[in-house]
């Protein structure tokens, strides 16, 4: 028999990951799985429409997240990242309950970065823990998922609400001084409240945009830290899902990628590129209602 | 016959006007609304788990918009006020459209409060002309919107897309260095391209909570304006409006208002206070999809 998948039925199966965000955030986490999990298909979704989750309340994010992580299993999505920090922390248990594939959120491998790169855990320091320092939307925060997740690992966390971040990232200006003097009054006040703090974990997907920004201006308050960016270790996390749950996969040349957009296909051809470090094409526009 | 409301039915009839916004700013219409308009019902929805608007397309402004309007006319709205600079300038026609009630928006007010302010009509002063500038978000500057309305009475407008003003009167730093620099860069770069303004359309109902730090400025870089605030000339159009529509009133001792969010009940109360500059009460989620 010349033809090896036909005697290895699972070689031939081909891998569809559905990656979702309510806006355009996630696609630093695309970016960080293409190169890692190159052998598969790509969906991606932006809530546009229904942005941001942020600033909203769980119920609402909720049934959003769902009806979103709905759509891309029904366009074949094999597995499904949240590549959305709000959606991870207030509605990753209902997503995965409604859908009957692998679901990943960022927050879990978020929190295990920062434990790879914490040197003193919390309980071998009694006279002054290492504290990690989270910085996230004000949904985010409320929900203290990335205490929870932080805890679950011996390490102290404290968190920072950032509201303006978001709006400064999407009206261009990463390299600002007004995002440096906003970026000042919330470090200072997060360090005033966490003096101990080592690791400043990213807690939202629009962050990496400004983190030269985060970097100079830690410096300029004299109070440097390592810097987590989720994206990565969700990526990482989500190859060793992919190993798990689909050991026999052809390798294929190049990833595929289809966006869908549930607002602006031209916004998101626009924004989407800053944030994928290449072009944005073959955006489809999508309504999921309201 | 004792009853006199019986001998005129039309004095019998109360009237219920409902206000539509897409989160909060809608409240300084209602503000403005209430002492001209004491003899009414109000029922005011924020459209919260969609909101913003500014930021969204012109189909999916249009469709939150129109099924918010349907909402209050279901509710028992005689007449509606569409307290949204962005959903007027990007939907008022589709509402009117939709709804078998009077529906007034906020640029036409706008528009003609400038002109009363105005002593300069352009066609009056062929050596520079008087302008208009008009700050709003994304999706009404893009709209144009204001510049027709202006047009049609004989005035020039330029328009500056602001993005990040709704975001910082929402974090509250509605009086505070950042917002500063923000308006500082926002009116520098608008009032370069424009140099004959004369008078400052607020093109959005959060802009008023940072009237007095625009007003600064304005100062600081030598170019004083006049100010206009749509939502004074928009509570006044509404009660040309029911004074024709509605002729025979009975007053009421009152007005009494209802309040309906898409979102977050306890956000709605705690940010709408300083919007409506008295207590919010009452509010009621409801859920129009999405």
């Amino acid at each position: 028999m010349t033809d090896s998948t036909a005697a290895h039925p699972n070689t031939a199966k081909s891998l569809t990951i559905g990656v979702f965000d309510s806006g355009f955030g996630g696609l630093t986490v695309l970016r960080a799985l293409l190169p890692l999990i190159p052998h598969a298909h790509y969906l991606f979704l932006g809530d546009t429409a229904r942005l941001p989750y942020g600033s909203k309340s769980r119920e609402t994010v909720a049934r959003y997240a769902v009806s979103s992580a709905k759509f891309l299993h029904e366009q074949g999505a094999d597995l499904l990242v949240i590549a959305c920090n709000t959606a991870t922390a207030l509605a990753l248990p209902d997503i995965q309950q409604a859908l009957p594939i692998p679901v990943i959120g960022v927050v879990e491998p978020g929190a295990h970065a920062a434990l790879a790169t914490s040197s003193f855990p919390a309980s071998n320091i009694p006279d002054g823990p290492n504290q990690v320092l989270v910085l996230a939307t004000q949904a985010t925060v409320q929900s203290h998922a990335y205490t929870h997740a932080l805890s679950a690992l011996g390490l102290e966390a404290s968190e920072k609400a950032c509201p303006l971040l978001v709006p400064l990232v999407e009206e261009g200006w990463t390299n600002h001084p007004v995002t440096d003097e906003v970026l000042k009054i919330y470090l200072t006040e997060a360090l005033a409240a966490a003096p101990a703090t080592q690791t400043l974990l990213l807690g939202c997907t629009h962050y990496p945009l400004i983190e030269p920004a985060i970097h100079r201006i830690l410096d300029a308050i004299g109070h440097p830290l390592t810097i987590i960016d989720s994206a990565d270790a969700t990526a990482r996390a989500t190859a060793t899902l992919v190993a798990h749950h689909f050991p026999n996969l052809t390798p294929t040349a190049k990833p595929t990628c289809i966006f869908y957009a549930t607002d602006s296909i031209e916004k998101f051809q626009r924004l989407g590129s800053n944030f994928l470090g290449q072009p944005v094409t073959e955006v489809n526009l999508v309504d999921l209602g309201g």
